[in-house]
């Protein structure tokens, strides 16, 4: 067993909703973690420095690095975004020093921005953490990353670099047409239909300009069941699929010509990055899940390429 | 002044939310007109008599043709609907006659369905005797007509014929994301920003494969309001603006190779019409209001094919 003193490093991923830290070895493996519900939307104003002592609470005094929309405008403070293409020099270069009011210092991930040749911006913070953590050091070829979730980000990575990603809201678009739109009025029942689902991806997917594009396509929901060729308890499942599969051809339009081929790596749960797998075998693209912690690795690719660790 | 007694037909758009009543002169003309909000969704099953005697009470016995969602599975009866392509004589033979409790025979029109390649189905009820009550009869050349509402409709008419046509959810889409999703709880005020609206349109249309689809161009409602590059209080109006360009991109894939020119025509309220000529401007596409009474003059076109009137 690794005692304490063998601390080396404190990562931190404070998003959100949640809060995970993690206390490495001096190998690098993560030997104690803690996690609570203490995401920045539920800090009051000025009590982020209460929650972080409470949170290393009786661990060494050693390096931090905390990432995560802690330092979004609602954070602890805000930090401005690195533009793409970011290697992870450049994030270990940003690191923002902060002097806690114990006395105590920790290093702050900033987030990333890209923008489209019209000039609109995209943005992540948190999950360059992830990425970073997850993608084989030293590899040539592009390859895409996936992070699922209420707007699930697209991510192309070179080598250690992050050259350019995209935000699908899919996720909310879901949520609200299924809460409150005459789709989700249509639909009975709350149990998967894996039927249904698999044959809303297949009409997403479809490049046919016979099927036009999404805002036609998701009337296909409420017109199946009225003709009952979709049972009504399927409609939600039906819709999800038609919504992935939606989400995956326009990100193959997006980033097809940057990527040669090779799998697509998920990070995210296990059930969201299942659902994601079996979009893109649809697709014709192969899929693998990524490590389960990988912010706590990225937190201790960042600490080295920073030289905290000592 | 037209007597009374000149009654040559009663019309009765009668849909989910509203009722319109028209009385109409030997001539066609309409000479009187009443409208209420029973709607088929605010009539208890059962009362749909009640509900038609009142709205037609000191009107002559004449014959009564009526559209609208009144024959959907929730109105007055349910009838099938006609497969595209369907000509106004179709829509005319297809006259459902029904013998009202107090005797009196009224007509029921029939909506009409159409499904894509991949055999998804679309339908419309009511939409098609506006659309018959708006073409210009002998017309040769393919037209674009559009309904605008919370679902809108494209339709493609050649002759005097219903030739194919496609249901976009833009309306609905904008107005969940508006109410719950986080795009509406970025948004300040309910002013229309015009500046915005247009440049949503503007992105929405734009035909760039480097902006992706519409689940990616969603996100830049929010992008662009953290880099405060669009105003809060136009957030909304942006939102606005990215679905109906997205809609126009979308049907002029959709369609495009079906219609040869023309401008398109609109159907429905002023300021709806508005807001779509405006944006099919920006795509290159003119447009041009149909009648306000589309419905009623299809009423009597439908009544003059089938021989209705004497």
């Amino acid at each position: 067993m690794t005692g304490i003193t063998d601390t080396a490093l404190i990562g931190i991923d404070w998003g959100t909703t949640a809060l995970r830290a993690y206390r490495f070895g001096g190998d690098g493996a993560v030997v104690d973690r803690r996690a609570s519900a203490h995401g920045i939307l539920a800090v009051a104003g000025g009590g982020f420095d209460a929650v972080f002592e409470e949170t290393v609470a009786g661990w060494p005094d050693c390096p931090v690095v905390i990432s995560g929309m802690i330092t979004s405008r609602q954070g602890w403070l805000e930090l401005p975004y690195l533009m793409c293409p970011a290697p992870v020099g450049t994030l270990a270069d940003a690191l923002h020093r902060h002097r806690c009011e114990s006395g105590r210092t920790v290093h702050f991930v900033t987030g990333l921005k890209v923008r489209d040749t019209a000039g609109v911006p995209d943005v992540m913070r948190g999950e360059e953490t992830q990425i970073l953590g997850a993608i084989t050091v030293g590899a040539t070829e592009p390859r895409l990353l996936v992070l699922p979730g209420t707007h699930s980000k697209w991510v192309l990575v070179k080598g250690d670099e992050v050259s350019g990603f995209s935000t699908f809201m899919t996720g909310e678009v879901f949520a609200v047409l299924k809460e409150h739109s005459i789709l989700g009025r249509m639909t009975t029942g709350e149990t998967r239909d894996q039927a249904a689902w698999r044959r809303g991806v297949a009409y997403g997917l479809d490049e046919s300009s016979d099927h036009g594009g999404l805002l036609r396509r998701l009337f296909s929901a409420r017109s199946l069941a009225l003709f009952d060729e979709l049972p009504r308890a399927g409609v939600a499942s039906y819709l999800s699929g038609l919504l992935l599969g939606a989400e995956v051809r326009e990100a193959r339009h997006f980033f097809g010509a940057r990527v040669s081929g090779g799998s697509v790596l998920l990070l995210g749960s296990a059930a969201l990055c299942d659902l994601y797998a079996e979009a893109l075998a649809f697709a014709g693209l192969s899929a693998e899940r990524g490590p389960d912690d990988a912010a706590a690795r990225g937190h201790w690719r960042i600490a080295a390429a920073a030289d905290l660790l000592t």
